[in-house]
């Protein structure tokens, strides 16, 4: 989506081979408006996959996830990050390391807000090793839901998320892909190349 | 606003005389049609007061922030909770207690996300003693700007929040005005009394 990639190229700020800040417009200030499309465009790319929720992990992939999920006409569920087990009550976990952070933590859906017959829609705002995506791909699994798709905002195609997922037979849509950071230095894939065929 | 009040009536659980559960349709799955209608409400509440940002707090106003954000066509900022002082950078702290978990964290704005001339709406899910919403104002005026409302989805009249923001000379918009919980009984004022005369 070169809407995105455009944006990326006037507002980001490549920090170094890993970071981009997007703070101005995405996950700090959150432009509302380009939100909103960016929410449509996941819309119209999951059009007719039946999706009946839309999940996020907290907390920067829910402005997306809400735009998408309205645009869809349907809830969204966020994923929540806990430190611990939950002991009591109906919920599915499942450990997840941030290697950003050096930490890990519970990934938690609770289970009212998913049945066997969702077909879910994840939205997150960056991919990078796809620690997270894959666990919640786990939990939605666990609930012998299905998981119809995966729409990221950003991303970072030299790491090996995309493929991770891709490996596991998800449908993967990034709206803008880096294929390059470095002080400075943003470069994108040559094309869009999300369309994997589908 | 009675559409909120009706919707709590039906989908929200009452535990005991301070808990309200909402998360089927507010705080964990967001039923995001419903959002959007409430933040289009805040947007009309507070049309005409020149608002610049809408602002809220990690991580349970995003999604009505967003909505009133869209709605005003402004930009929505995300005011982060740290667990300590930032030490470098150009940023707004300030420490907020937090009654219901017995902790603190520092509330923090980065500078670049707020200039002299804006004019603030603070949108939060829920407004109890008013801790939060206190430590934002705070920040807001350490910037400089001016805080033009506050809006807010779920109001607990029983607790002293809305008569401190009132007392400190801010304007506060409540969707939905509990004046008394139960375990299963959930009261509402007899009307709704949001408009505080302004």
């Amino acid at each position: 989506m070169r809407l995105l990639e455009e944006r990326i190229r006037k507002d980001g700020e490549a920090v170094n081979e890993t970071v981009l800040k997007v703070g101005s417009f995405i996950n700090h200030q959150v432009d509302s408006a380009f939100m909103d499309a960016l929410g449509r465009d996941f819309a119209q790319h999951f059009a007719g996959k039946g999706i009946t929720k839309v999940f996020t992990i907290e907390s920067s992939g829910i402005a997306p996830a809400l735009m998408a999920a309205k645009h869809l006409n349907v809830p969204m569920v966020i994923l929540k990050k806990q430190t611990s087990k939950i002991l009591e009550g109906n919920v599915y976990q499942t450990r997840v390391m941030s290697f950003t952070k050096g930490t890990s933590y519970e990934l938690t859906l609770f289970a009212d807000y998913i049945g066997k017959d969702d077909r879910v829609l994840l939205i997150d705002d960056f991919l990078a090793n796809g620690e997270a995506a894959m666990g919640a791909a786990r939990l939605i699994s666990q609930a012998g839901a299905s998981l119809e798709g995966i729409g990221i905002l950003i991303e970072k195609s030299f790491q090996k998320g995309r493929s991770r997922l891709e490996e596991a037979g998800y449908h993967v849509y990034s709206q803008a892909r880096v294929a390059r950071l470095a002080e400075g230095v943003i470069e994108f894939l040559p094309e869009d190349g999300t369309d994997t065929g589908e």
